[in-house]
């Protein structure tokens, strides 16, 4: 038997998408589930950041995963190896999720016993910028590779985040990545805007992302 | 005085964008004028790579380079600092360039004394690979950080491409990248694909790439 579903979700046929999320959200708020938009380049390590995030996170609460993805199943396989309960949603070549898209997902995943729903975006720092998923929250990862002046090139994806994980901090010595430049170009664009350095792999930083995000859930649900 | 223009290019209003690659394409052949369209991530190293390539081919050819971004004139700076013709195209939110856009780059470049043009489009795997820009060929980087599994997850950017640039070789020591596994991806996407490895830092694979570039311009502008 397969260990997670695969979901075609289609084109969301509302007209007011920021109508939608609002609903969304508060229905998620009755059902006391919070919802985390994660969104970031391709390769930046957002399933590998998920994978830290359960393990951290999943004796004190349920956790549901939305993995969305144009094509593949090949980020549900790995998130299925944590325990969690998944889904892999399939864009049909849509490169971002809106709300009605993201309800779909939710209704896939069954939110009833879920605590904590993390929605992986599409990777893309454009398109998924422009549309409210529905979400409590937004957070992206950049990672130490991608270089620290994507703020000023990307501008809007840093804009509409409430936390930015600065990825792969464990290679910095490879790269010629400016931390206190990147945090200066982010917090110039979004001076409310959570800054949390992490490697995914090593476990570096993932204690102050856990207790970020235990607390959020907590407030939500309560 | 400043070293290159900005435009703000609009989208097209062309509704068949197929029939205005293929006009545009006819355009440039006459004008002996050879376009690269190359894409990626947010990232993976296009504006280094296009330093490396003016620089091997600066002096056997006359080349021009359009930097597409949704703000920012980061790129267009470093790419006047190589002494190359370069214009920054501002898409005003826009995820991707049509051929309609691409044009207007050009006539804002201006080719009549431009051998090779160079577009080098916004960082993004998904939109961009659905419009064809009117180029003669088209290029991407992969880099070796955002990991060997994205033509899984990105299929049709891998399948329109006539080259594939695996760049940041040189740190492939630090991330568990299998560039076998990788072409065995691609080729299956797309078996008529060329895949060069190289570190657009260390100069690592420039000669084979500047190789093939000058094959195809010297191909075309015959």
């Amino acid at each position: 038997m397969d260990k997670f579903r695969v979901l075609e979700i289609k084109k969301s046929v509302f007209e007011n998408n920021d109508r939608e999320a609002n609903e969304l959200r508060k229905e998620l708020k009755q059902e006391k589930t919070f919802l985390l938009n994660l969104m970031s380049s391709p390769g930046s390590g957002k399933t590998t950041t998920l994978k830290a995030t359960i393990a951290a996170l999943k004796d004190e609460m349920r956790i549901g995963v939305m993995e969305a993805d144009i094509d593949s199943d090949v980020d549900a396989h790995t998130i299925a190896e944590t325990g969690a309960k998944v889904i892999q949603l399939h864009t049909g070549g849509m490169c971002h999720l809106d709300a009605g898209m993201t309800k779909q997902g939710l209704e896939g995943l069954g939110t009833e016993n879920i605590d904590f729903a993390i929605l992986e975006n599409v990777g893309n720092l454009v398109c998924p910028a422009e549309f409210d998923t529905g979400a409590v929250k937004n957070a992206m990862i950049l990672s130490v590779p991608e270089g620290h002046d994507k703020p000023l090139k990307y501008p809007l994806m840093f804009s509409i985040c409430d936390v930015l994980l600065v990825n792969k901090i464990d290679v910095m010595p490879y790269f010629d990545f400016d931390l206190e430049a990147c945090k200066r170009y982010v917090t110039k664009l979004n001076p409310n805007i959570k800054i949390i350095p992490i490697s995914a792999r090593t476990g570096e930083g993932i204690d102050e992302w856990s207790n970020w995000l235990r607390e959020q859930v907590k407030q939500w649900n309560s």
